[in-house]
């Protein structure tokens, strides 16, 4: 075999492994994210005792099938990139590394649960798949308006904390291990279960004056609910008219024109670049 | 009786069942509406293990008066419809079928509780006749948002059910069955449940790892609440301006111009009416 | 007495009870405010059973001194307004009756806990009070706001109706009496529960079908929380537009100028009536 | 020691403590924010039982540890700021002086659970270290809003509140304490648990009149969670827009004017800088 052959299948493999322009690497991704999401789906009623009971040998056949495959798949992405290492220690690298470890682990170590759990975390080999598609922009869009108002968000985050931290330790005072405030850590825990309004019922007021701070940190949080979803909601509109916006007109220099519009809506000067006269 | 006179029953038939926009059929809308709706009443009090006892014959005998009632109404639709098996097979046609085959199957299979409630989804006839009121403007703006929203949805219904299982997953080890978490089905079910703010309680942390990580999903949970109302805000806002823009380019008939604009966007054409030359 | 004077004690005895323009009327006003409250507060502690029991007499006493006080108030308003029947009838006269009915019926009819209630009803004769404010049109906007929403709105409701009725049916045959869905109207009630994420947790699917099915009814419910946010939102910023923007340029004819504005921001024309040369 | 010389070892330690211009003022307060958080993280693990038992002497030499450092931090604030008694008084001065005193006062009263939580009040001073970042901008936006919508909020909380009593009053007649509604303040409890959807399932409506105004309770909430929402996001979007526009009148130094704004809405000097005679 001749170093130029050798080269094109390399070639061949990374793009149909790496990327998803030509058909073959796009039904590769498809067959990936089937197989992935099988293996989730396997190890998750793997986990549900009377399953395990009754279907224990099918689910070790099928998880060591699926050991193998992503084994094959992990060398042919270490044969194809250009710098291996490089690969290995990146983010998704370490993720395909850890989606076939565990199955190799068990046969050392003997019952350890904690290997069940780290198979689970495949499915974080799907964000790599859905990379390569047309969600790409939209999840830009999103994760834009939610980075520019970080900012925000950490104030309002400190700003909750702090509130949860004081009020657990007054409602820890308050109550007392008889009501379940057990320690501050677990009255912190309750007061993020009241203000995220999400109210579990595990541990609850029994006094008045316990009931009377519940009632106001519910209503707090009932009511701070709008300040993230205003943050966020300002961002997204502005992220969007960006997006919509960026054609000027030669003309009259007007910003801002619609999706699509041929003409300028200010002065009607086209707005395509063939009609110009420079 | 000719065929042209049967001709015009039939058509005067049609317009009552299908159509709103005569008398009758407005009346008959109100009625069928009433009927069913009663119909639902019937059966969800049927189920009450306290009336049944007292009132089981008046429950049946409702029971088959709304049935006859339907089925009149279903043969009168087929007979009235020019195309009867387009009708019988479309979406309201299972529909209205489903609504009266209960009732003549229980004459056979005897208590069955399943027929019970298939006799609930005469409800969704309701949709039907909604189809043919003042409604409709509103549903199709609402509906126009949402589905212009539905990628942006889907990938933050990605992330969330990603979020979910990885969550999911890891309190099933940290927890185990010892605390409700008996499998990572049941630990997903959990995570949704605490994710999307509901917590029901059935199941609750009792390990101090495992309230650290279900307080961050609270958090998280509490906070991305904001992104789908960013979203479909955005959207709603956007399908609203197009909405009250009720500008028709009087060249291209293009509809929907930005407030402000002087010339349409698609064909340059004046927007101005002292400018058309009519 | 002659008529005149009667007269103007009527029309004074009026401005004070009835209106808030005067300083007498702003103080009867926040008198009647702290009776109103502090007749709801002994209600609610009466009904405490570890204060009845101690401070039964006192109870009792307060309540008839408040009773008295709003009884005289009642004969002046019916004395001091110039149509009394009318008054009697209305919707605030009906509110003022009930609010002293029940301690003169509690002679008669003895241990009436329904009673007890009523006059809590006492609380809504606020909404009068707070009529004669400065809150008018800020609850204006709201009202507006959301009466603008209406059509909407419904047709959420009734899509969230139909959902909540079809989920709650199919609840009652998967899970069954076991689990607490003892009838449809429970299971009804759970989905309404489940989908507005209150989660009391009284109630819980114990199969994986059932849970399967309440994952989905919690993931809607979190993600159509969006779509009244969203309609509110989008009137709320129209109703806002419409209180800021009404003044046109007299020279070009832009719309929508800041308040506060002496001077159009498209041509620079003085917005001042005063500087019109017309 | 001179006076001078005094008086610029006071400057100096007031720039360090009371500032974050300086380098060594930026290291004083996160020096500050450690010693808060680890001193409040070690109060919340005192009031685990299972690390009390244990590590009792270790926590009591790390309380004794921060009292000491921030009864020193307290005297040097004391002497280097100029008047000491305004500071002694202030808000941030009882704060700074209540974070010390809890520990000295164990000495005399024994056993106190309270004087642990004061303790907790030690993280309020974060909020002045706080002040000195670049949060403050941030921080200024969201107060703005908060701030812009207060007679909006209240008009909608007092809304709330009157709801919350009166269907309190009600679920107390027809719930009765054998559903846990044991008196009317309980039973406000519970509507406030419900309308702000956190759930917590301590107390559960039986009866079928009960679930049904529970029902409806839980619908308004699940609805009008969208009000604040509307309020703040309008409200941020305004404050929003005025931030972003930095442009100022050259003539009348008006800052803030609208995007695509010509002349300046207060003076009617042209804005654009081809007009400007400089």
């Amino acid at each position: 075999m001749t170093r130029p052959q050798q080269q094109s299948v390399k070639r061949k493999l990374y793009s149909i492994i790496f990327e998803a322009e030509t058909h073959a690497g796009k039904t590769f991704d498809i067959l990936l994210l089937i197989l992935i999401l099988s293996s989730v789906v396997v190890v998750s009623l793997e986990s549900v005792p009377e399953l395990r009971k009754d279907y224990l040998p099918l689910f070790l056949g099928l998880e060591w099938a699926f050991t193998v495959l992503f084994t094959i798949e992990y060398l042919l992405r270490l044969y194809s990139t250009v710098r291996p290492l490089k690969y290995a220690f990146s983010f998704f690298g370490i993720i395909d590394f850890l989606a076939i470890v565990p199955t190799y682990l068990s046969l050392i170590i003997v019952g350890s649960q904690y290997l069940l759990v780290i198979r689970v975390f495949r499915l974080l080999r799907i964000a790599r798949i859905f990379k390569l598609t047309q969600f790409v922009n939209e999840g830009h869009v999103l994760s834009k308006a939610i980075r520019a108002s970080m900012t925000k968000i950490a104030v309002f985050l400190g700003v909750v904390l702090m509130m949860v931290v004081v009020v657990g330790a007054l409602m820890y005072v308050i109550e007392g291990a008889d009501a379940g405030f057990t320690s501050i850590p677990t009255s912190i825990y309750w007061a993020i279960v009241t203000l995220t309004t999400v109210g579990f019922g595990d541990i609850t007021p029994l006094t008045s004056l316990g009931q009377f701070l519940a009632s106001c940190l519910m209503i707090v949080g009932y009511g701070i609910i709008a300040v993230p979803t205003g943050i966020v909601s300002v961002e997204m509109a502005k992220v969007d008219k960006l997006h919509t916006n960026t054609r000027v007109c030669p003309n009259c220099h007007k910003e801002g024109h619609a999706t699509g519009a041929n003409f300028c809506d200010n002065c009607g000067y086209s707005l395509k670049q063939e009609d110009w006269q420079i």
